[in-house]
């Protein structure tokens, strides 16, 4: 099996010592161990504010070479750990352990796993230590991964070497069915689909990146998202199981990240939204819900959420086409928030949409835009009702 | 030309902006330059103590891997500090930079400088910017090169490369005829010969380690020790310059990090001397100075100097061996203190010693051993009696 060990669970060397009894102990289990880890705690984010100290714009390959250096300090720290509880390890980078990517800085993909020097160190009977969050470009460049990129590792590795399952250690017991500083009564869930995990990472869970999700469902690996802490089982993410009655809500998911952006008084012809869409595209820029008003007089309005972050470029791309486009006026909004209901069963059971309406109506709490799947449905709202909505549709769809 | 900054010369972000500003003047004056950078400060001692933290005793391999992570993150940061001044640069590993190495972690020396991605670099105008004091082994694992080592990668790289010059940049301005702190009017030496520099680094000079210094001479790369605060010129360590007159002393040099050992009432016939140096080297003990005293009655007493930290193994490997050599007594002294005298025209000028002795017999200093080389004369005195003994040298030898 694959373990894969975040920065909470290496923060320091006591941390890293229970990390070490705990691989140990699955050794003695009988299961071969390949382990990658995260950088210690914080000591990524203290590396991106020595890059901001010395320069306004750090080059992409320089930048990637310093925020790799914290993954490579956790690994032979482990190994040395190990060897004290008795097992044989061996730390490996991402570009010792063959991990070849493309020559995209900062978030590069995973073209290749060789894995050769893994297989190697597995036969010898070591456990193999591999840094997390980076890998090699064909350039031969040191690259990262981006945001979760650990988990991206682990699970590549996972699949490359045909392990039966992948852990994903962390400083939470599990997924669970709201975010359980909003709701007391959250329970964890035991086993979600891929597919429901890829919503929920989507909608503001933030236990497990969108991206190391659906490079797990594209290779069937299957994950369990469990606690460093308390070591109980936690939360496995699987493929759909046939054979179960599915639940028809499994969670409620919000995400206040994100701004919203409405340029109305568009003409409703061919073409428009395509142009407005690519000239956002073209800065980069990640659109996520996107909403179009029934049109009137031959006009419509066009909305559609974007990470805050984005929201400055987004609107100068936006009052930039205002003529081309011809369109009334650009507004931007700040102060909005997603609340998220997801489950697998939500195909089958049509009811889901008009209770979520009517619970949120009861509340007073006005619905702003609307955007589902075939097992998620999104409203968003005031950023200041959000947290009642979260609640008031936990104790509505019973998933104390 | 080959530049080397030493840990407090990028020890924090300013300090690297101004080591870029330097490299951007020095690539401005029309020079190529390949720059080797040490770890930030304390960091590497910070990562040793880490190692402490989790593992008694680290495997040498992971602790290599470890122990380099801290050059790792100045290359980058410096070459995105020189982007910054308009210096295009390129960071590389020890391995990137094709710095083969033996496979002995913590002391592994370089077998091959290959190099082709500095030499790329450098035909595309770039600065290299190459993470000192670590390579790759034969067997393709991370090395370290033990203290000094980023020194050691600097001329081995500048022997590579065929630079004209490896400008050492430190927090002093250069070597000087006695240690400053204890001599306020002791003089920066501009110009010191392989010869003596080897000398100095091997009595206590700080300055430069002493394996740098052979690796330099036996390559004929010149030197030039200075600092990275005052940018001033500094000592420039090269071959010796037959047209010149040569001083009679150079410097004085003291070192009071090694204790002596005396083995005592030793029969005075072959083989003794070798069964006892060979033990203590099978246990990897640097003996330094050795002396035995003229054979009286049949035996003899044998003493030598070693790093203090060597002390209780060589005891233990002396009073191992008492009975076999029948020796009467094993004694060890960490009172001592050793001072020198250096001067590639001290070859020629037969009273030095005289002088040296006459000097420290005026001052009521006792010596308690005596060795020498051509170009060097070193005496163990009193640790307490050491920085008297080495003002009053600097003195008599007028090297104010």
């Amino acid at each position: 099996m694959v373990q894969k060990y975040g920065g909470t669970s290496v923060g320091d060397a006591d941390r890293i010592r229970a990390v070490a009894e705990h691989v140990a102990r699955t050794r003695r289990d009988g299961h071969e161990v390949v382990v990658v880890v995260s950088a210690m705690g914080k000591t990524t984010d203290d590396l991106i504010r020595l890059a901001g100290e010395v320069s306004s714009t750090p080059s992409p390959r320089e930048y990637d070479m310093l925020v790799s250096a914290g993954e490579r300090v956790t690994a032979p720290l482990l190994c040395m750990a190990l060897a004290d509880f008795g097992v044989s390890a061996a730390s490996f980078t991402g570009s010792q352990a063959g991990i070849i990517t493309t020559t995209e800085h900062s978030r590069a993909k995973i073209i290749e796993v060789k894995g050769d020097r893994i297989r190697e160190a597995l036969a010898q009977g070591k456990v193999p230590v591999v840094a997390g969050f980076q890998g090699v470009s064909t350039d031969r460049d040191v690259t990262t991964l981006g945001r979760g990129g650990s988990d991206t590792t682990a699970v590549a590795l996972a699949a490359a070497l045909g392990a039966s399952i992948c852990e994903i250690y962390t400083d939470v017991t599990g997924v669970f069915s709201a975010d359980p500083r909003i709701v007391p009564t959250a329970r964890r869930l035991p086993k979600v689909s891929f597919d429901e995990m890829l919503e929920i990472a989507a909608t503001g869970g933030r236990v497990l990146m969108l991206r190391s999700v659906e490079f797990a469902r594209r290779h069937r690996v299957t994950l369990h998202v469990r606690s460093s802490f308390t070591w109980e089982p936690g939360t496995i993410v699987t493929e759909e199981d046939s054979t179960m009655e599915q639940a028809v809500v499994t969670a409620v998911t919000h995400d206040a990240t994100e701004a919203k952006v409405t340029v109305s008084g568009v003409p409703d012809r061919p073409g428009v939204a395509a142009r407005l869409f690519r000239a956002l595209a073209d800065r980069a820029i990640n659109v996520d819900m996107i909403v179009q008003n029934i049109s009137s007089h031959g006009t419509t309005d066009i909305s559609f959420t974007l990470p805050k972050l984005d929201l400055a470029t987004a609107v100068e791309v936006c009052n930039g086409l205002q003529d081309e486009l011809g369109a009334s006026g650009v507004t931007s909004d700040d102060g909005i928030a997603r609340v998220s209901l997801i489950g697998a069963g939500m195909k089958t059971h049509p009811g889901v949409t008009a209770t979520m309406f009517e619970t949120l109506g009861a509340d007073g709490i006005n619905i702003e835009m609307i955007s589902t799947s075939t097992i998620r449905i999104s409203c968003v709202v005031r950023a200041e009702d959000v947290e009642r909505a979260v609640r008031s549709l936990h104790s509505a769809f019973e998933l104390e």
